[in-house]
């Protein structure tokens, strides 16, 4: 059997735009002599389209082209996702039902599984976690089962086509890979000669690694080949932008497997698979983990796919000297003529002249357009329109004087350069600016409102502060290779520059210790049993807090008490579910390359900083006065 | 029985502080003489806590505390919501199996449906619709039935108490109301005495009145009574904030009702009923409609409880003249001492000795701090930085010059508005600015990010233009009793006074026809079947379009031709699509009060403007010139 893999961009809420894309690709196929040809899950409409599931008029667009690919099923056989249609069922509310579904179609007609109700096989496990929201508009095979009063397996069958016994499924990401095993068996039992898995996966840093070793294994067990088909373009949800890869992947029958490369482009990948016999391939790949090489490609790649969504041309980054600004600009460089990038460094009295002649160096590097706009006059303007402010009522009475404290002139001086200069310059450039917060600024909300937090996408905000630091060295020594970012910015102590205490100068910066919180802020974000303060001070006690979060060094070292501890674990603590989740809210859309990116990925209610009850008595405990002494 | 109904505020993510307040309500309980204590569904937990469900710290918490409640349930039967867990089941990834059940507390024991596998009755149908994501966190019971081996009407069934067999079930909200049929018609089926329905239902506008009618039905086809126990307080998704009205209710066995009153306010409702036999309230009340004044209970209750979760004690409202801004002003009026509230109006060149005065005015009205800070120097200043700047590379090459047009300068403005001065007010003034955005606006984006769009809570956002001049009414003529919204205000053209063409002097002002798109966003926005430029063309054609969208007047006074509607209509659509999505995904928290609040409760992608095949069809129909002229 000729057998083709077509990895194509998939562009969410676009039948007609996707369909068009598959057409070609079936005619040449067809004319190519392939027997069958496989396209994405969701590949005619996309597949994280938020409530667009519940307009009518888009559920009838999709079913339209789908006909339209039945019909160019001619000496071909075509396999695709797309939303499968129930308009006899609704729910109370008039909506209607919906499955999502894999067609095969074969001379004009759909093929389903011999004993199901419908000409679609209907995903089986529908994902419910992290981004993904399939069970808010599809129906469940056990709904289904329960309905029609049927056994769960007896709705899990082979396709049967010309070619072969098909064992169609659709199946996603790593998190819930083991439940595959499920349908998988199933449908193994059946003697289908070739197991087709279609997908719409998004790209999390090593996740292909892991399903590589997962799908090999079942290859291998199942004793007959395995095709993976995933799509490539990007996909959000509002809050959240995520890329895909693509990655399609044939699994020989010993464990072998071989990619769509590369990745981030649409492709097509040809197999001759002998029917119903084990097969081994040629030349297969080796087993390989990601780096820091493929988050910079996907962030590289969402980035330049979430400018052409918004139609975004040129780009101005605001430049403070430091590592993540500097990154932000070279990484559009990649992107951008550098006519179209516009790096500025908006100086106040408190910037220094190694700042200012950084950001200096780092344009010309980048050959960009470059300004200087310092922010002085106008931070001296609000301070004496505010600082001293009588009010009163509008009868003259009750009144009462208005000041500024060195905080709030620290946000002054943040959401000037962004509000006023960058969002101002953006319009005047015929662009957008950037927002160049990492993941670490953002859990805790070290970040200003309408200032630094500004911009139209924050594509390092998935990022901790260490990763930026990679990225920097990555971009540097592999993308450019040359000095683009100044070793001067790489050797700065990180600061915001907004008052006399963060002078670089003079070593001072940010208040986090950016090895250690890191890793204490990953484990609360990341980590599967999303860790607590209860889990972090009994790992503390148990001396066992290094290994627990992964930090190289010794906490004892940083912190040299109990009491130092506590104050800085609850400190970080209370602005990550205080004002950092007040922040995060009125964020621009964050770029995700890893598990848990803030957004549609890691939901949160505001709720105000919490402490458990085991970790009251633990720190009653801790801070005790030893009676020991 | 006697039995009582706890309608107690629920503080989402606490499950101390919820435990904290029920137990003296079980002892009070007890002393009373009452048989049984209801308390709402998640009554520890809350319900809407996002992704803190994955916490294990804070799920062994929710243990301890209903370990707490059942130790407490001596002399008497306790019922209450909390998340039931399964700690030996766990997803593949760690994730404990969670379920969202009622217990019943008695003699110290969780008594369960007698055949079920826990000692605690789990929820049917688990909402994924609108705000709510229960198939996100919990076990669906279809799940549980299969992995069983039993036949899902054999997991529902009463609990046994002392007093009498219970029909206990968790029900929600007026979508699936009507399936509530099917668990309520299993447990009618066995003979139950009473039927528990135990709640977290935000408030919706006329939703209680749709619960009453049916519920009534219900209880009357059932010949029990039935208790719907509901909570006070507010839970959010971070994008959008429910109010919880409580009205917890008794249905007697004839459709005679009777509600736990004040709405928005912790109370008690204790009955005496027979049992095992019909049973008739002597004074049941009747049905009722909410109206403006509904609305404007849940944006007070809502915004209060707000603040008190942000520890919000003064707010900053900037007043323009116009009748949004007159509305958020005189609302924290009634939140708020006149001391901790300063409303200021922020003139540019644009605005009219008009609205100026009626800011002024009504402050007055409100006896509150005011004060009127101009944006002229400031303005000046950004356009002397700006315009005409020369940007070029570092070395002085590739020099261009950069323009703010007039669009551009309108932004500045706005920006300087709320992220330079109301910002900066609010940090003098130790509180918070507001966001005076109504639904029209926010539908199509006709705001400004960082701008108006700025501020910590939209309290009017789920409110169309025409529903605030209402609520305008219902402040002067009921809440204050008083002109505080000045009558000019009412009259005015509603404008941003940001140029010369929004001179509402001269009537000039919002390109929007409030009365008529307030009606043609609603359709796309709140309807069921959420309408699409192909279903309004299709109206439009067939002379249905007033009809569909309840719009008053006549669309062809307002467009003379097709043209002119199509124009229009493709304006609109785009931007609601287009920049209006963006710019909601950076919006401030939306305080929801109607189905299909933007945010999490009507849930979008970015993904550009779309249009489908019938729409272009019928569009190049209209426009095509008639040939039977």
């Amino acid at each position: 059997m000729k057998i083709r893999l077509a990895q194509i961009e998939v562009r969410p809420g676009r039948p007609r735009e996707n369909t068009a894309r598959m057409l070609p690709l079936i005619a040449d196929a067809r004319q190519a002599g392939i027997d069958i040809i496989v396209f994405p899950e969701m590949a005619i409409p996309g597949y994280l389209i938020g409530d667009e599931w519940e307009r009518s008029a888009f559920l009838r667009e999709c079913e339209r082209c789908g006909e339209q690919v039945r019909q160019a099923a001619a000496g071909i056989t075509v396999i695709f996702g797309n939303v499968g249609l129930d308009w006899k069922r609704r729910n109370e509310d008039g909506r209607v039902r919906k499955y999502n579904a894999l067609f095969v179609a074969e001379d004009g007609h759909f093929i389903g599984p011999a004993a199901g109700p419908y000409p679609f096989v209907i995903k089986t496990l529908l994902p419910n976690y992290r981004e993904f929201d399939d069970s808010r508009h599809f129906c469940d095979l056990r709904k289904l089962a329960l309905e029609e009063h049927r056994e769960l397996r007896d709705l899990i069958a082979p396709v049967r086509s010309r070619h072969a016994l098909l064992g169609c499924l659709l199946c996603e990401d790593a998190w819930d890979m083991d439940y595959a095993i499920a349908p998988l068996s199933v449908l193994g039992e059946s003697g289908a000669d070739l197991f087709i898995n279609i997908s719409a996966s998004p790209f999390t840093l090593n996740k292909n690694h892991k399903r590589n070793r997962v799908f090999a294994a079942h290859a291998a067990r199942l004793g007959r080949p395995l095709l993976y088909v995933n799509h490539t373009g990007i996909q959000n949800n509002g809050k959240t932008v995520f890329t895909f890869d693509g990655a399609s992947c044939v699994y020989d029958s010993h464990g072998g497997h071989l990619e769509c490369r590369p990745a981030f482009a649409e492709g097509i990948l040809t197999l001759d698979i002998p029917r119903g016999a084990p097969w081994r391939l040629p030349q297969p790949l080796a087993l390989r983990e990601d780096n820091i090489g493929d988050a910079a490609d996907a962030l590289l790649y969402g980035t330049r796919r979430f400018m052409d969504l918004c139609g975004v041309e040129r780009v101005v980054v605001g430049v403070s000297g430091g590592v993540d600004s500097a990154v932000v600009a070279a990484l559009y460089r990649r992107l951008l003529p550098p006519e179209n990038l516009l790096v500025v460094n908006l100086p106040s009295r408190f910037n220094s002249r190694t700042t200012r002649s950084l950001a200096h160096q780092l344009a010309g590097h980048l050959e960009c357009l470059y300004a200087e706009l310092p922010i002085e006059d106008s931070v001296a303007l609000t301070r004496r329109q505010l600082d001293g402010l009588a009010v009163c009522r509008a009868d003259g009475t009750h009144a009462r004087r208005l000041e500024l404290s060195d905080l709030a002139l620290e946000n002054v001086q943040a959401r000037d350069r962004s509000a006023r200069l960058l969002a101002g310059l953006a319009a005047a450039f015929g662009g957008v600016f950037t927002c160049n917060a990492n993941k670490s600024e953002l859990t805790v909300g070290y970040t200003t409102l309408y200032g630094d937090l500004g911009g139209y996408l924050a594509n390092l905000a998935d990022l901790w502060k260490m990763e930026v630091y990679a990225l920097a060295a990555h971009l540097n020594e592999r993308l450019f290779g040359r000095v683009v970012i100044p070793p001067g910015t790489l050797a700065l102590t990180p600061s915001a520059e907004l008052s006399p205490a963060q002078n670089v100068d003079e070593g001072k910066g940010d208040p986090l210790i950016y090895p250690y919180h890191d890793q204490l802020f990953r484990c609360w974000v990341e980590r599967w049993d999303r860790a607590t303060p209860e889990e972090v001070l009994t790992w503390y006690r148990d001396g066992s807090l290094e290994r627990e979060i992964g930090y190289g060094g010794r906490v004892g070292d940083l912190f040299p008490t109990p009491a130092a501890f506590i104050a800085d674990l609850e400190r970080w603590w209370t602005l990550y579910q205080g004002m950092g989740v007040a922040k995060r809210i009125q964020a621009p859309p964050i770029l995700a390359v890893k598990k848990r990116a803030f957004g549609f990925d890691h939901r949160e209610s505001q709720m105000g900083p919490r402490y458990s009850e085991p970790y009251d008595a633990l720190k009653a405990c801790l801070l005790a006065p030893s009676t020991a002494s």
